[in-house]
C-alpha cells in the first residue's frame, strides 16, 4: 500500500479550483451551497453501491465564504469498498486513474455550474496530508482602485476601491510586517487555538491593468488574518494610517478599530506548497505534535482552524 | 468649438468595458438587455431634462451577443440642451469633465449589475468618429483546452475544449493567413457588404496557466469574422484538417462545411486603434467614401455592419 490509510484503501490527492462567489465557503453545513458539501456528494454519488460510509474530504485551506480558490489541495481516503464500487484499477495503475478518472467524475457531477473544476487525481504519496502536510499557503488580494482598469469579466475575483490607493506605502507597511509572529491582532480570536504564525512573504504590486495584487504566504493562517492585514494595508494606502503603525498594532496583540476586514470577493487562495515526498509523513507528524501540545496545555481546542 | 456636431454642442469619447454573457449583444433591440440600451436609457435619465431627443451611441465593435469588450470605444453627440441637463461645464475645462463626470454617472446607473464600466468620458478631438476613425480592431480569444489550468473565474471568458489542440499547428496556420484578401468564406454574408479586409495580426501562444489565446487584428472585420477564423484553427489544432488548407478554404471564398463558427463565450474585443488626432477627419472621410463606393455600385448596402 503507499499511503497510510486503511488496508486495501488508497488516499487520493485532489487539486481543484473555485469561484466562491456561490459558494458559503469550503466547509460542509446543513442546507448550505459548500464545497466539501457538493464534493461529498458526489462522491456519494460516485461511490453509491459500496456497503461504507460516503467518504470524506480533508483540505488544505478552509476557504471562508466568497473566497475563491485556484490551487487548492485536498485527500479523500477511498476504502476498499469505496474502491470496488469505483471499479478497481488495473495493476500498475494509478487507482483510480489521474485527470480522467476521479477528477473528471467529481466535475461532471459537482461541477455543473461551471463554479467549480477538480483538475487532477492521483494516488498521494506516503505521509501525505492535505491539511497537515503543507509548508505554505499563499494567497493573492485583487484591488482595482481608481487608478486601475476595470474588468466586469474579473468582477467576482476583485474589490473595487472608490479612491486612489498608494500602492508604495502598501507595500512597504506589508513587507515590514513577515516574520514569525503572534498574529491575535489580525485574527478573529478562537479560544484555545494558537495565533503565532510565521509569515513568510507579504507584498504589494500593480498588474499591466494597474490592478493592485497583494501576495500573501504563510506557513498557515488564523481565521480571517489574511482580509485583516489587507483591510490594514489598505487603511494606509488610503492615507488614513501611517505605515509604522502595522507592525505597533500587531506587537500590541488586540485587535482594534483602526481597520476594517477586506472582502472575500478579493481573496483567492492561490497554492499550497508541500515539502518533498520524503519529508511529507515528518512534517504532518510536526503539525499535529504542535495541535496536541495545545490541546494538552489546558486550553479547550474549541476550533481546530487555528492551526490552518 | 472642438468637434464636428452641431453648434454648441460636443462630442464625447466613451471608453467602456463590459461582460457580454447576460447582454444580447452591442446593437439596440427592443424588448432585450444590449449594451447599447442600457447606455442610452442611462443617457435618457441623466438628461432627462432637455427639451431635445436623448441622445445616441456610435461604437468602434458592434458586438454580438455574449461578445466581451474591454477597451471598446463609442461617441455621443451632445446637444446644447443636453449639457444644460448636465451642468453645464466651467470655461476651460471638459465638457463634462472625464472620468469622475459623465463616464461615473453612466456607469453608476447602466453599471449596477456589474457587467459594465465606463472607464472615461472626454470631449473628443476634432474629426473624431468611434466608428469611421480607427486603423484597427484588435480581438483575443481565449480557450482552456485539456492541457491548461481551468480558473472557474475566468470561465465566462474562455471555451472549455474538452480535448488537447496543437499550438504550434494553430499558431501556423494563423500566420499564413494575414494580409489583404476577401473573407467571404470567413464572414456570414450581407448582401451589398464588402468582404475585403486586411487582417493585420493572427497568431495564437499560451499564457502562464497554458490557455490558448489568439491575437487578432484588422482594419475592420465583417460579421462572425473573428469566431470563423477561430473555428477553423480549432479544427487544424484537432487534428480535423491540415493548417495548409486555410488559405485554400480562404481563396475560395465560399463558406464550406469544415469547421465551425466558435462560440461568442470566448471572445473579447480587446482595443481599437485610433490613428494621431491630426488624422481623425481624414480617415474618417477615407472610411465614409468606401461605405458610399459600395452603395453607389448598385449593390443595395442592406447593414452597414458589413464595413465595421
Amino acid at each position: 500500500m503507499r499511503s497510510d490509510t486503511a488496508d486495501e484503501g488508497v488516499r487520493i490527492r485532489l487539486e481543484l479550483a473555485y469561484d466562491g462567489t456561490d459558494f458559503a465557503g469550503w466547509s460542509r453545513q446543513p442546507g448550505l451551497r459548500t464545497v466539501q458539501g457538493e464534493l461529498e456528494a458526489a462522491l456519494a454519488t460516485i461511490t453509491r453501491r459500496a456497503a461504507a460510509p460516503p467518504p470524506t474530504l480533508v483540505v488544505a485551506g478552509r476557504t471562508d465564504a466568497g473566497v475563491h480558490a485556484l490551487g487548492q489541495v485536498a485527500h479523500v481516503d477511498l476504502l476498499p469498498e469505496h474502491l470496488a464500487a469505483l471499479g478497481r484499477p488495473r495493476r500498475g495503475q494509478p487507482a483510480p486513474p489521474g485527470p480522467d478518472g476521479l477528477a473528471r467524475r467529481l466535475t461532471g457531477i459537482a461541477g455543473q455550474a461551471g463554479d467549480l473544476w477538480v483538475a487532477t487525481s492521483a494516488v498521494a504519496p506516503a505521509g501525505f496530508d492535505a491539511r497537515f502536510s503543507p509548508v505554505w499557503r499563499r494567497y493573492e488580494y485583487r484591488i482595482a482602485d481608481a487608478a486601475a482598469l476595470h474588468d466586469p469579466l474579473r468582477r467576482r475575483a476583485t474589490l473595487w476601491h472608490p479612491g486612489a490607493l498608494d500602492e508604495q506605502a502598501m507595500d512597504s507597511a506589508a513587507r515590514s510586517l513577515t516574520g514569525l509572529h503572534d498574529w491575535a491582532a489580525f485574527c478573529r480570536p478562537r479560544e484555545g487555538a494558537t495565533t503565532v504564525r510565521t509569515l513568510l512573504e507579504f507584498c504589494w504590486r500593480r498588474d499591466a491593468d494597474g490592478v493592485l495584487i497583494a501576495t500573501v504566504r504563510a506557513d498557515a493562517f488564523c481565521h480571517s488574518m489574511v482580509r485583516a492585514l489587507v483591510g490594514a494595508c489598505v487603511a494606509v494606502g488610503a492615507g488614513r494610517m501611517p505605515a509604522e503603525r502595522l507592525p505597533l498594532l500587531r506587537d500590541a496583540g488586540e485587535r482594534g478599530s483602526e481597520f476594517v476586514v477586506a472582502a472575500a470577493r478579493g481573496l483567492t487562495l492561490a497554492a499550497v506548497g508541500y515539502p518533498p515526498d520524503a519529508e511529507l509523513a515528518v512534517r504532518a507528524g510536526q503539525t499535529r505534535a504542535r495541535r496536541e501540545a495545545i490541546a494538552g496545555s489546558g486550553l479547550a481546542l474549541t476550533d481546530p482552524s487555528g492551526i490552518d
